[in-house]
């Protein structure tokens, strides 16, 4: 039987990064897509748990869901796909999911979602041009994909691959860690046609902070970056700082 | 001067666990709050982007947003605040955040952007009840802050506190790792009064895994539960694996 491959992204079902991903991985295993009916980036983790759900089949196996990226993974897995899935692949994202960029990216979101859910996965984004050009990202895509399902169990439970690439031919690819992308923060006010306020959030990219090993360094050296992620979230170092402060669980104040 | 310490939350500015906790803290230093316009659960680390917000002054000091946690804690660092937050703290959440709830909980949501954004920050989280009643967890919240801010740097940057709390009088904390919180996964497929089909996502709660010292365990043991987080999500075991995958820095099937 020819590996199941679940696909989603957050730039919506119709979006040329997803299709191309497709087509490339059509062939390397069975290609079941679910994906938001519209873009939904930065979303994040978000997940619809007050209001119900639309689903439209708007192609063979292909899900258009009105939902989160999140969403879209949670009903795939439960109840779109025929089999437990070996392997889920979010993106080809228009754009970096650098750093930090994790927390926010819905490309992400669904990656990690299925993570939780025991299916091994990777979030795929690339460097945004005007105008794009998805062939050697796709390629790559390609190439990876069958190197990870060669493997077996390449990635571990409860863990994930976060995948950035540069724009044109990929020359090689670099095992990283989680950098940091630097943006220029700001909120800009305006005033509406009442003469109201309203508030823009979020300013553009400056630039990657240079750390050795990082995500952000891959790029600038025109490598990919696969950096793995873990879903346990505990910070040891602190861990054993704060045990410390209240060795005998109170609060000193409480101990007093 | 008084420390500045920034509120916010996920279940609206006019959430109760929210108002108990602004009560508790004022006298430990000056509150400023800003928080969601209404309740924005499970919107994870999402960010408004693509839509302006608009911003109420609903009461001395008090901010309500139509956006999500993390707009508002984005929006009251860079524009609300007086001058940089010795503190953010987020709740008290209707209902706890154990384990993978992190991922999807606006809550930890915004103690994560605070973090993100050079500021020390705490979610809290107290176990649903219904009626609901938030003074001791209130009560552990002050005393808490007040331990916290009078240690100086407690919480290392890039870090930050997932604090959960069980009803009643609090005996004591624990610092836990993240566990582990079982959902029943579920999928509900319904029809509409003309025919269509619509689906509810996500199950109730089974049952904590116990895994021993995690944050789960912690409340079944009557404490409240302390989780340090961390943000740099690299999973070393991982990169050290995928290293040794790709030495050369090529994939196999391109190294061929």
């Amino acid at each position: 039987m020819k590996p199941l491959i679940l696909l989603s992204n957050d730039d919506g079902v119709r979006a040329p990064g997803l299709r191309a991903l497709a087509e490339a991985l059509d062939g390397v295993g069975d290609v079941l897509v679910a994906a938001p009916d519209r873009e939904r980036s930065a979303t994040a983790h978000a997940i619809s748990l007050d209001h119900p759900l639309r689903v439209e089949e708007v192609g063979p196996k292909v899900f258009a869901i009105d939902g989160t990226p999140v969403d879209c993974v949670y009903l795939a897995l439960h109840h779109l796909v025929p089999r437990k899935p070996d392997l889920c692949v979010s993106g080809i994202n228009n754009g970096f999911n650098l750093g930090s960029d994790v927390f926010y990216s819905g490309t992400v979101g669904a990656a990690l979602e299925a993570a939780l859910r025991g299916v091994p996965s990777m979030a795929l984004s690339l460097e945004r041009r005007s105008p794009q050009d998805f062939s050697h990202a796709a390629a790559f895509a390609r190439d990876l994909v069958e190197d990870i399902l060669g493997r077996g169990d390449a990635i571990a439970p409860l863990t994930f691959l976060n995948v950035n690439m540069p724009t044109g031919l990929i020359k090689g690819l670099r095992v990283t860690s989680m950098g940091r992308r630097i943006y220029r923060d700001q909120v800009s006010v305006r005033q509406d046609l009442r003469g109201r306020s309203y508030y823009w959030i979020g300013g553009p990219e400056q630039k990657g902070e240079d750390l050795p090993g990082s995500d952000c360094t891959a790029i600038s050296d025109g490598l990919a970056s696969v950096t793995p992620i873990g879903l346990d979230l505990t910070h040891q170092p602190m861990h054993s700082r704060l045990s410390g402060f209240w060795t005998d669980g109170l609060l000193q104040k409480r101990a007093r």
